[in-house]
């Protein structure tokens, strides 16, 4: 918050809280260590252990109720307004805004006849969109995890300054970027949440592919095939991302899917037998990225696992290794970082 | 929050709260009557008196730690993150989403060289922006209140609901609104508080008049004249207007003001002199829109006085009572739908 002296990081990357509760007896903060004491003043001082560096979703719990902190920004996550704090990465600078051209991330409303809402997406529009306007641009579809919505990879992700870096060092291709509700937080598609699998989004696939993708390229000068057409997702919006892009192949030629933790479909036997032929897929796929982070991400084996199965079948992808971070967004925003570039090249 | 069945408002609009706190000893709601009870479950049911319509900032306060709610979505107001509730005004359903083509609601990154920040404004481009690419269009730009930021008029005042249906109707020309942060959050420009007076966004004029404009006009399809550019405000928003407005009336020809609680200039002094001259102002100023809420808000009293200073002056100005309302967001989206339809109306 402005001119707030806390929530603050110190030197070892200990956070560090103060919280005006005279009559609590048990105050705490969901991160490492997170415990509190009483000053005589009532205010209470919490410290965590040294964290790891990223995003870091947290809540306050006072007297056995969990609540939001008001002296931190809230993001909608983990299925509510969620705190949260960041602790710096010591040489990752590429997702801070620097004195270059900045895209607008633009909210845009839309009716969708799938489900009858009115639904709101966020659409990164790159440097020079409004003053080229004969241009036509490649899209990425980019989907949050479970838990989050369409705010997710443009609050928490910092998607704009990504892109806005990327680009302006030539390393990115200019391209839109949608950022939709993929609907896996309960109740979020107005519907109920089938139990047991993964797959309680039917109803966003059908609005995904009959009212978002249409509305995009009807909306936006957009080139509208699958050559530029790419999607990617983080957790259950990466596990989203690989029944979508094989169930509908001649919509998108690109494929990222960053610490999905479960959903990889079987080698050989996946993308309806494709990646059983080397040569037909690297034809179909231009490239197919999968991502983790080192440090304790809960999709590190099935990840591992899928890019062995990759290699043996001789099927040709992108394995990218966020070091020292964990089920999070430092995770995806590097696997942003490194996708983007290899989009849309070839043409 | 998707799915959530608490907090709600009954048919006497009283809000109802549930708090899982089996160890506080006192739990409420910062909303008129908001005292709580616990259950034997370790479930606090907290109710509140009938509110008024509108939008209510809350917080949680738990054993003497005030917080804020996991459970609704959150705003930047009173100066950090602020839980909210909507209380339904019947026969108001101006700034709900209907089935009309919506404008976008730009997040737009700048560099300012007047404070050397880079800055986030929010830009609204009413529907047909991107296809009707040889068309140019007014601004109104339109600043928050004491407390708040950028966020305020496009979260909290549902400005792109609002006008998408007042363009539907045809009832206001298609116009571009511009929401910047106005410095009135202690801390917010970068900057120390000036203590005592009530101008101590002294450094956001600077921004607004020399960073501001230009970039919108230069980025944006704009036509730059001062008889196709507005500016309003809210509370200490609204007071700003006013300061800008008369420092600059080269730049504007349309003023609002909404629920300023001080601030006004002198009649017949004020508007250096103009409103002495009831003929020279009603030339120079197009239109002078004041407005205030009916139910308690604290800017009644200054605004009726300077109403009444107008019409005793001869000033030609537009006087707006929100019936029924406070000093809260639901009196500023209504002095918004009485205001938007004046605008650019004489060209």
């Amino acid at each position: 918050m402005p001119g707030a002296q806390f929530p603050k990081i110190d030197a070892n990357r200990r956070a560090w809280f103060r919280i005006v509760a005279p009559n609590a007896t048990n105050v705490s903060v969901s991160l490492p260590g997170g415990r509190g004491t009483k000053g005589d003043d009532g205010v209470w001082t919490i410290t965590t252990s040294p964290l790891a560096p990223g995003f870091h979703y947290y809540s306050i719990t006072v007297d056995g109720a969990t609540v939001s902190d008001p002296a931190s920004d809230s993001y909608f996550g983990t299925g509510r307004m969620s705190s949260a704090i960041e602790v710096p990465s010591s040489g990752d600078d590429f997702y801070l805004p620097k004195d270059v051209p900045h895209g607008d991330i633009r909210a845009h409303y839309y009716f969708a006849k799938s489900n009858g809402q009115t639904r709101r997406c966020f659409v990164y529009t790159p440097p020079g969109y409004d003053t080229n306007l004969t241009a036509r641009y490649p899209v990425l579809y980019l989907q949050h995890g479970m838990g989050e919505d369409a705010r997710g990879w443009s609050d928490q992700g910092r998607t704009g300054f990504i892109l806005d870096n990327l680009i302006a060092e030539g390393k990115a291709k200019p391209m839109l970027v949608v950022m939709d509700d993929g609907g896996i937080t309960p109740g979020a598609m107005g519907g109920p949440r089938r139990g047991g699998g993964p797959n309680f989004w039917d109803k966003f696939t059908q609005v995904f592919i009959e009212d978002i993708i249409p509305m995009i390229d009807s909306t936006y000068r957009t080139i509208p095939d699958r050559e530029h057409r790419a999607m990617a997702g983080l957790s259950l919006g990466g596990t989203q991302t690989m029944e979508i892009t094989q169930a509908h192949l001649d919509q998108f030629a690109y494929i990222g899917v960053f610490s999905a933790p479960f959903g990889f479909p079987q080698v050989p036997g996946g993308f309806n037998g494709s990646l059983g032929d080397p040569t037909a897929f690297a034809k179909q796929v231009k490239v197919l990225f999968i991502s983790y982070g080192t440090a304790g991400d809960l999709a590190a084996r099935g990840t591992q696992a899928f890019h062995r199965a990759l290699e043996q079948a001789s099927i040709k992808h992108v394995f990218y290794e966020s070091p020292g971070t964990a089920h999070e967004w430092l995770t995806w925003r590097r696997s942003l970082h490194e996708f983007a570039p290899l989009l849309f090249q070839t043409q």
